[in-house]
């Protein structure tokens, strides 16, 4: 019986780990077209930035110690070119065929450059493996760009902006949209705006970057799913554009699972189908995946939308609605914001914004978002959990969150939030 | 119409400001015994450390600034000898008699030093007001004490201590129990065992203070709720020892409500009555007792048992049941330990240490532990809203929590401790 696996990151791995945990017997074979597996690629703009000396830290595993430690094996370079479901067979590129049992498809996504007036050029980037991390600070090195265009205000493109002004470069960021970071949330573009001009960075919102005079572009927008491959073999994608799968993380092909950011997953709050790619999410679902080709009976319920990045020092952090997605999505939002301190005062306490929202008619809490320079990881996964379990304003308000003045203030500012939306909502 | 509130601390004051909110007409007078209201009595050790330095920080609010903003009557020095609840009237100590329609005790606990061999000598303190704690300033400064002994290993002895140890005071910790902090935890204990070792704090379990040698004694231990005044007027108490409040802290006696120290509460994990004093629920619980004495109906649900304490540099936290505490409801608990890097390493990872228990039969998650450097706060406030959801081992693993390398982990130790106790569970 073999299971193989297609891509070495993310899902792919924790894929082919959980299966192997799961049983021994199983034969494994993960295929990863590029040379490296198991990087961290979330790192890689603080490769950029300085922050990561050596390449290598991002890395976690090599193909020789998965086939070392769980007897797992990994092939890099080895790009799929088809899935033959019918002969349960993957064709290599190179024409070699490998039969499987069981297959978990773990693609993932991509930044599509096509849309730039230049996609080929030389000072055209994306980031998104080491290798075009390397290439990029080789580039810094050789040709010293002195004005930088990224394209895509989401959270890659906002950390490149702040990896890039830390080496001096002029930058400018273009993004199609009115707001960043994908969410529709002029508190949270406010604030962006406000730190990038701060910080020197051009921020242009509803803009192309057209024939803007840059000697180095990078592309941080536009990302889809890698559905390809699995749409000629029959696999659905869903009205995302990516992978459709149950929370078994199954395909309507027997035999075969996806996982990671080529498939989609439910939301939490909605109850309908998302693409929300993040690493968190890749690694949940490869686990799933691979515990179920392993013929386990695993579930992943959904994501609550949870996101946070770090913008020229300062944490932005949000899960579930925004407003105005809310309302789009039926629901009648209530918004409070507030801010506070979150530690006392005579103990060095900084600000903190939370804003919560709420549904007006059920008072069930939609979402969040925690601005700040600490602790809003754990406010944040409060909110997350919260709306994992649907829990209600005035019950959220009720939280037995802990207080001691080196950590934390007597009303935590999530419960002077909620306490906030109870009055609007009275 | 007059509500008369006993008590002018956190939950004295939280009524007092809470039902002036929502009534603007009652009559609000706040009776306390001491000469100052309003203070963070949990900062009281780190004045005693040197991190406050004035006692006046630890103050919000003055009688004035209450008369003044709210048009609530504040009386310090205002001692109720006796509630004679037929006649709506407490009775002061000067024999004054103040009518109320509404009554809210908020009596407070205090720390009984009776079990001491010499409760009254000049060299024995307690520190649960800062008259206590500017009398045990004065104390070091003018006596230069070179051995102190800390009666009680709970938060607040624990930090007395650390603090006592910033003086360059040899200290030894008396805790009759055989575990710190309150908790029957044997790796909570051995873990502050060992810090106090690393700092010099003698720390002595399943001991009394017997005739130790020393020429500063600060009684830390024996708390116990100040309910003689209400027992006298007839209101219950229950198997804690504690005033008996249900859950919209309305007493046994018609328009007598009970908030803070003085009251138990319930416990969200066991649904028990349990009396767990902190300064967070007397807030809570007064904020509740206060809408409800102005005609509201707001309720307070219980408490998760969330503690959170800084021992010599190192954070310490829990909330739930430890796996003793467990197994004594009834409850048959298996529970997982591990230890983990709060951020990736090449961000400047710390190890965290998180333990998570569950029950056996129901998969029920019912407490958890967190120590570390940072971090600690938020992620025993996920454990709490987890349990207060009372969520299970495999729905919290799959969490959607936040992931950025300056802030998080791409698995956080919440998640890795939770697949853990699964396997374990398996």
């Amino acid at each position: 019986m073999r299971l193989v696996v297609i891509g070495g990151v993310a899902a792919g791995l924790s894929a082919a780990a959980r299966a192997r945990r799961l049983d021994r017997n199983l034969e494994i074979v993960v295929l990863e077209k590029g040379p490296l597996i198991s990087y961290g690629a979330c790192g890689l703009p603080y490769y950029i930035e300085g922050q990561v000396r050596d390449l290598a830290e991002l890395v976690r595993f090599t193909p020789e110690r998965f086939r070392r430690e769980r007897n797992i094996e990994v092939r890099t370079g080895a790009e799929v070119a088809a899935i033959h479901h019918s002969r349960r067979e993957v064709a290599l590129a190179g024409g070699e065929r490998v039969h499987y049992d069981k297959l978990v498809i773990a693609t993932g996504a991509r930044a599509d450059r096509s849309s730039l007036p230049e996609p080929e050029a030389p000072h055209v980037f994306t980031l998104e493996t080491p290798d075009d991390a390397r290439r990029l600070m080789e580039y810094l090195g050789a040709r010293r760009p002195r004005q930088a265009a990224v394209v895509g205000a989401g959270y890659i493109g906002l950390e490149i902006a702040t990896a890039l002004r830390a080496h001096g470069i002029a930058v400018a960021v273009f993004e199609r949209e009115a707001d960043v970071l994908g969410r529709s949330d002029a508190h949270l573009t406010r604030t962006v705006a406000a730190l990038c001009d701060e910080f020197h960075i051009e921020l242009r919102l509803g803009a192309e970057i057209g024939n803007f005079p840059a000697d180095l572009v990078v592309m941080a927008a536009g990302r889809r799913p890698n559905t390809e491959l699995a749409a000629e073999a029959g696999v659905e994608t869903g009205r995302t554009g990516a992978i459709r799968a149950n929370e078994r993380m199954e395909t309507n092909l027997a035999g075969v699972w996806a996982a990671g950011d080529c498939a989609e997953t439910t939301h939490l709050v909605t109850g309908r189908p998302v693409w929300l790619p993040l690493g968190t999410t890749a690694n949940k679902t490869g686990r799933v995946a691979g515990a179920n080709a392993a013929g386990a009976r695993a579930r992943f319920p959904g994501v609550a939308g949870t996101s946070i990045v770090r913008v020229c020092g300062l944490g932005l952090a949000f899960t579930g609605l925004a407003a105005a997605e809310a309302r789009r999505e039926g629901f009648d939002p209530v918004a409070a914001r507030i801010e506070a301190l979150d530690r006392p005062h005579y103990f060095w306490g900084r600000k903190t914004t939370v804003e919560l929202i709420a549904d007006r008619r059920t008072r069930r809490l939609l979402g969040g978002t925690v601005i700040g320079q600490r602790g809003l990881e754990g406010r944040i996964n409060v909110v997350a959990t919260a709306l994992t379990n649907r829990m209600r304003v005035e019950d959220f308000a009720q939280l037995d969150l802990a207080y001691t003045p080196p950590y934390a203030q007597v009303w935590d500012p999530l419960l002077i939030a909620a306490q906030q939306l109870e009055k609007l909502l009275d």
